[in-house]
C-alpha cells in the first residue's frame, strides 16, 4: 500500500493561505501530520479545533524537525525572521517553500537567512485569496483550479521544485513558472495596484464629512470594486513595501492615464472618453472569455 | 374585483433597466399592457419574444397614447430628444419618469423638452444594474430590495410622485428621495468615479506591450475590481459627461489622495500606508455590516 505523498508538513502561519493548504492536502490524503506555528496561541488553538493542524507548536524546532515540507504563509516582511528561526533545526532533506505575494524580496530574505542552504528553498505564490483572514477563513478548495506560480532559484534541485509543484497540484492548483522579477512586475499591475486603488478610494470616501450619506447609496458596483479593500492592511502594507519599485512604476503609469482621462472629461470629449471605456470593456470581455474557456477545460481535464 | 395598479405603461428603452421594470410589474400583476419603444427593431422583437413587452411600437405616439405611466430608460444623453418626441402625444393624466444615473442634466433636459408640462415628469434613478445590457439581460428581480431614488420637482403633484414610488415599490424597490444636486454629488463619488477608475485600469493594462502576460495572471481580485468596466461604454460616456462637474471634483480629490499615498510608498512609510489601508478596511467592514443588517431587515419586513 502506498503511503501519503508527504509525511510531516509544517505550516508557519495557520490562517487563510496556510490553513487552506493544509486542509487541501489532508483532504487529498497526501499528508500524515500537519504541524502549525503561529504568532498567536489563539490562532493555533482555533486551527487545531478546525482540524487544520494536528500539532500546535510553540517553538519552531518542534514543527521543523522531521518535516518533509515547510510552508511559510505569513506576511512577507516576516519571511527572513521565520527562515532564520527554521535554519538551526532544518534537516538536509526538508524542502521549504512560501506563499508570499512578492518574490524578489522573499528571495533576498531567503538568501540572507539561509545562506548556502537557500538551495532548499523553492519560492512560490498561489494565486488565490479571499478578503477574510485567519484560520476560520481557510477552506479546502481555495486552490482548486487556481494558479500556483513557482519562481525557482538556480540553486534549487529540479526534484525539489517538482515536490513543491506536486504539493500544490494535490491542492488542485495549476503550476506556472516565472522569474522572480517577472512575477513581481506582473502582480504589481494586476494585483498590488488594484489593492492600493481600492484602499485609497474607500479611505478617501470615509474621510469626507458626508461619508455616511455616501456609504448609504453605495451599491453592488462599489461593493465589488472595493472587495479587495477588505483585505488585511498588514499583509498589503508588507506587499506594497516589498514590491515598492514595480508598484510605483504601475501607479505612475496609471496616474498618467487618469490625468489623460481627466483632460478628456474636462473638455467634454465624448468620443475620447468612449474610446477609453470601449477599449477597456472589449479587453475585459476577451479576458473573461479566455478565463472561462480555461476553467471549462480544467473542469473537463480534471479527475 | 380590483384591476391592476396600472393600465398601460410605455417603456422607452427595452434593455436591462426598462426590461427588468416591465418584467417586475408584470410579475406583480400590476400592469395591463406594456408598450415598448427602442432604437433597434431587433431589440424590440427580442423584448417581445422574451415577454418583456406586449407591443413593439415603431413610433412614439403608439406607445404614449393612453399610457398611465411612461418610463424613459435610455442613455441619459437621449432624454431630451425622447421627451420631445413624447410631448405632442402626451395625455394630461400620464406620468413620465426616468431611470437615468444622473439627475441635474435630466431635469434640465426635461424642462427644455416639456416646458410647462414638466410637472408631469418625476425624475428617478433605480440603484441597480448588471454589467450586461439589452433585453436578454433583463431579470424580474433586478430591483428587489434595491433603492429607487426619486428627485421630485417643485412642479410635481404629490400624488404623481406617489404613483411613481408605487411602481418602483411594486418592483420590490425601497423608495428614497434626494434633491437632484445631492443625488449627483453622491453618485459621482460612489458610482461614477469607480466606473471611471475601473475603465482606466483595464484600458491602461490592455495598452501595455505585455498585456497578454498580465491578463494571464489577473485573478479574482482583478475580476471584481474591474467588473464595472464591463458596462456599456456609451451609457457611461453619457453619465460621465452629464455629471462632469461633480465627477471632476471627485476625481481630483481621489488623485490628490493617490499622490499622498504615492509619497508614503516612495518614502517606504509602512505605518502611513498601513493607516490608510486600515482606515479603508475598517470603513468597508462597517459599511458591509450596515447593508447586511438592512438587507436582513428588508427580508423580514417584506411581504
Amino acid at each position: 500500500m502506498q503511503g501519503p505523498a508527504f509525511g510531516k508538513i509544517a505550516v508557519f502561519g495557520v490562517g487563510l493561505i496556510g490553513g487552506s493548504f493544509a486542509l487541501a492536502l489532508k483532504k487529498a490524503g497526501a499528508v500524515r501530520e500537519v504541524a502549525g506555528v503561529g504568532r498567536s496561541a489563539a490562532s493555533l488553538d482555533k486551527a487545531r479545533e478546525l482540524g487544520i493542524i494536528d500539532t500546535a507548536c510553540a517553538r519552531p524546532e518542534e514543527a521543523v524537525r522531521g518535516a518533509d515540507l515547510i510552508l511559510v504563509a505569513a506576511p512577507v516582511a516576516q519571511t527572513q525572521a521565520i527562515l532564520a528561526s527554521i535554519l538551526p533545526h532544518l534537516d538536509a532533506g526538508t524542502i521549504v517553500t512560501d506563499a508570499g505575494s512578492t518574490k524578489c524580496d522573499v528571495v533576498a530574505a531567503a538568501r540572507a537567512a539561509l545562506g548556502e542552504r537557500v538551495a532548499q528553498f523553492v519560492p512560490g505564490h498561489p494565486i488565490a485569496g479571499r478578503e477574510q483572514n485567519g484560520p476560520e477563513a481557510a477552506i479546502v478548495d481555495l486552490y482548486t483550479g487556481k494558479k500556483a506560480v513557482l519562481t525557482p532559484l538556480p540553486e534549487n534541485a529540479p526534484a525539489d521544485v517538482e515536490r513543491v509543484a506536486e504539493a500544490w497540484r494535490l491542492c488542485g492548483a495549476i503550476i506556472h513558472r516565472l522569474a522572480p522579477e517577472d512575477h513581481d512586475r506582473v502582480f504589481a499591475a494586476v494585483s498590488h495596484l488594484p489593492h492600493l486603488l481600492a484602499y485609497a478610494l474607500v479611505d478617501d470616501i470615509a474621510r469626507k464629512p458626508h461619508a455616511d450619506l455616501l456609504f448609504q447609496y453605495a451599491a453592488s458596483g462599489f461593493r465589488d470594486f472595493t472587495r479587495i479593500a477588505g483585505s488585511s492592511p498588514e499583509m498589503w502594507r508588507d506587499i506594497s513595501l516589498a514590491n515598492q519599485a514595480a508598484l510605483l512604476g504601475e501607479l505612475d503609469a496609471y496616474m498618467a492615464r487618469l490625468v489623460q482621462l481627466r483632460g478628456l472629461l474636462a473638455e467634454a470629449n465624448g468620443a475620447g472618453i468612449e474610446a477609453v471605456y470601449a477599449n477597456a470593456q472589449h479587453a475585459r470581455h476577451n479576458w473573461i472569455r479566455t478565463i472561462e474557456a480555461a476553467e471549462k477545460q480544467n473542469r473537463q481535464g480534471g479527475d
